[in-house]
């Protein structure tokens, strides 16, 4: 293809629409907060990149206090490694036929570190790497309630798993990792620290279970915004790996991650079109620019398909929210005391996402803006990022 | 970034998963099934490629009955501009701030057809290609019973925007358009008849306001795949734009635009985990890979995230679909008479989208399969699309 025209803009006024803003401020305050709360809780910060997929916001999250990356595909694996990553936790189960792609990661100079939560699988990798000279490190997976993928802390299996890996020449077992996803479902301080106690207790029930029976299980993984930031303790816990924090978004909000001022992507939207006789805008920000994502239909506050915002990124109050979307319109409903006459064709606005990391998937990189260093509206950096397999 | 590092593999065996698998013998099926109802309906096909985004698909809708394409952002205009394409109507309402982009594309030798449903943006289209001597061609967005955007065939400001328009003196009045969305609604043919019949009703009574009024309105456009396929006639109707029943996804194939077996797209995955205690299996295909769309939700069968099929395109009796997703896992619960063991880790599996237009934005192109000339499995050619702003 030839080359692309894009407009030169450098402010929120003249980018094109729509757009990822970034608040490069926001960011650094959120992962500041998490670095703490990582510090306060003994364990290194592994930042799941998962949400960004974007080497300049790696480049923030490195450290004394960060033990190294986790990705959720093989071609941010990939990404990293060629930008010079060297620790990579592929932190979602591994397949055979996964296991010749990793490997040619690990040639680019990263370790790839793979994870599984199965005795087939794990024999697989045992068999690639005496048949190849590959070396993999590998971590054994660990439900603590999410009822997803892993296994029980107690089950039986455990162990045989841990000790085909273990006993195999080429392969280093790491250790164990689970994912508190079901802390999606809190919505209160008390109900998270329950769940992240639950997520600790596993993982740390299966690392002693390994090394009672005499092999080693250093690194014991948990990894979730909201129990990294409001977990009561992670004694036994060695590292931490989560992603959306960074971002934020309106889901998070409400489950207690962060607050909507700490929202630090948005999507720059224009007005495009009216019908008063129906009481709504359209927003050239639909179901591609948003995304499908309706996390916040279950929590207190729903917010339809993004939150609405003016300019600087203050949300509106009463809020505005996009009550539909079809593939490029938004639909707005303007209500009192707001008011269609408020929002001319081609007023500029800001959209909270109610899941980042779905809508950041949509585009190929973030135009950054700064709300302490600079107007806000300025764009200062731009960054690129990836998506796709 | 460095070249990416990616199987070479030919076959449906071998890709990486997840990735995106296109049938070309469905795909001409289909195109064939809508020329055949333009031509009975007497109008011209104007194929929208808002789901395709493909250079080699647009290529296989051109011929003597195809009146250009449409498009649904400048970016596709730009691309299809850049790619030989000279007849583009972007057919979702222009605003002041885009209209530069879309000259700078004509300037590639492509008309840009706008749309719009405002006076305000036509007095800007007006004093844009006065300033700039730019000719723009418009159509006036109407609206037939969907409530998103356009006017109301009878509203007393249909002339006086057709009006502006007439009279500019760089600008040409091509005519009406809309877009039946709400035949999404319908759940029997006769239903979507009626769609049909007050889609042709609305912009023919525009157009003929319009006309009685003393000016010429050449372009009579209608859009939307289960009315183009099922209307009983489109008189007055010059051309129909379509996009979605080129590829058909399980939606449509509720609402009768097409039927299961015409499913032209699919996403390749594979099985990467069991929770025989639960029930279910994962696979690499979660939220990023189907999207989130859930449009079979108001269908009378709802397929979840996606309906899971064997690798040859056959879908499960009794049917298996994603339950639900993560960013990079889909549970898919397995019940009786479906076996675990049947479905081994590494087993791959091809799940048709709820929204193609949604899942196919998620990757960089299609793999092409022939399920008529080839054995279905062999990729036959691998196709490009584009997607974002």
């Amino acid at each position: 293809m030839k080359e692309l025209i894009v407009s030169k803009a450098k402010t929120l006024h003249t980018l094109p629409t729509p757009c990822l803003v970034l608040d490069r401020a926001k960011l650094r305050r959120n992962i500041a907060r998490m670095t703490v709360a990582c510090a306060r809780n003994g364990v290194t910060l592994r930042p799941h990149l998962k949400t960004a997929k974007s080497i300049p916001v790696a480049n923030l999250l490195t450290g004394p206090n960060v033990s190294g990356i986790a990705v959720s595909t093989l071609l941010e694996a990939e990404y990293f490694a060629q930008n010079g990553f060297q620790d990579i936790q592929y932190a979602v189960g591994i397949t055979p036929d996964k296991l010749d792609r990793a490997a040619r990661i690990q040639q680019i100079g990263a370790r790839v570190t793979l994870v599984t939560d199965n005795l087939g699988t794990a024999r697989e990798i045992c068999r690639y790497t005496d048949e190849t000279g590959t070396v993999f490190h590998v971590l054994i997976e660990i439900d603590c309630g999410e009822r997803r993928s892993g296994l029980d802390p107690s089950a039986p299996e455990l162990l045989d798993l841990a000790r085909t890996l273990a006993d195999a020449n080429n392969v280093v077992l790491d250790g164990v990792m689970t994912h508190a996803g079901h802390s999606y479902t809190c919505r209160s301080l008390a109900e998270i620290e329950a769940v992240a106690e639950a997520e600790r207790l596993a993982v740390v029930t299966a690392a002693e279970r390994i090394r009672a029976a005499g092999m080693a299980c250093p690194t014991v993984s948990v990894g979730s915004s909201p129990t990294a930031l409001h977990a009561r303790h992670l004694t036994g816990v060695t590292e931490t790996r989560a992603g959306v924090f960074m971002f934020g978004d309106v889901f998070q909000a409400q489950i207690l991650t962060c607050t909507l001022d700490d929202l630090a992507v948005s999507v720059l939207t224009e007005v495009t079109g009216h019908r008063a006789d129906l009481g709504h805008m359209t927003i050239d920000a639909g179901g591609l620019a948003m995304s499908k994502d309706r996390s916040t239909e279950n929590v207190e506050n729903d917010v339809g398909f993004g939150l609405m915002a003016d300019l600087s990124g203050e949300v509106f109050a009463p809020q505005l929210t996009i009550a539909r979307v079809y593939q490029e319109h938004g639909l707005v409903p303007v209500t009192e005391p707001h008011r269609l006459e408020d929002f001319p064709i081609g007023r500029r606005l800001r959209v909270y996402p109610n899941h980042v990391c779905m809508t950041a998937s949509m585009y190929p990189g973030y135009f950054v803006v700064d709300s302490e260093e600079s107007d806000g509206v300025e764009v200062v950096e731009e960054w690129s990022r990836i998506s796709g397999w």
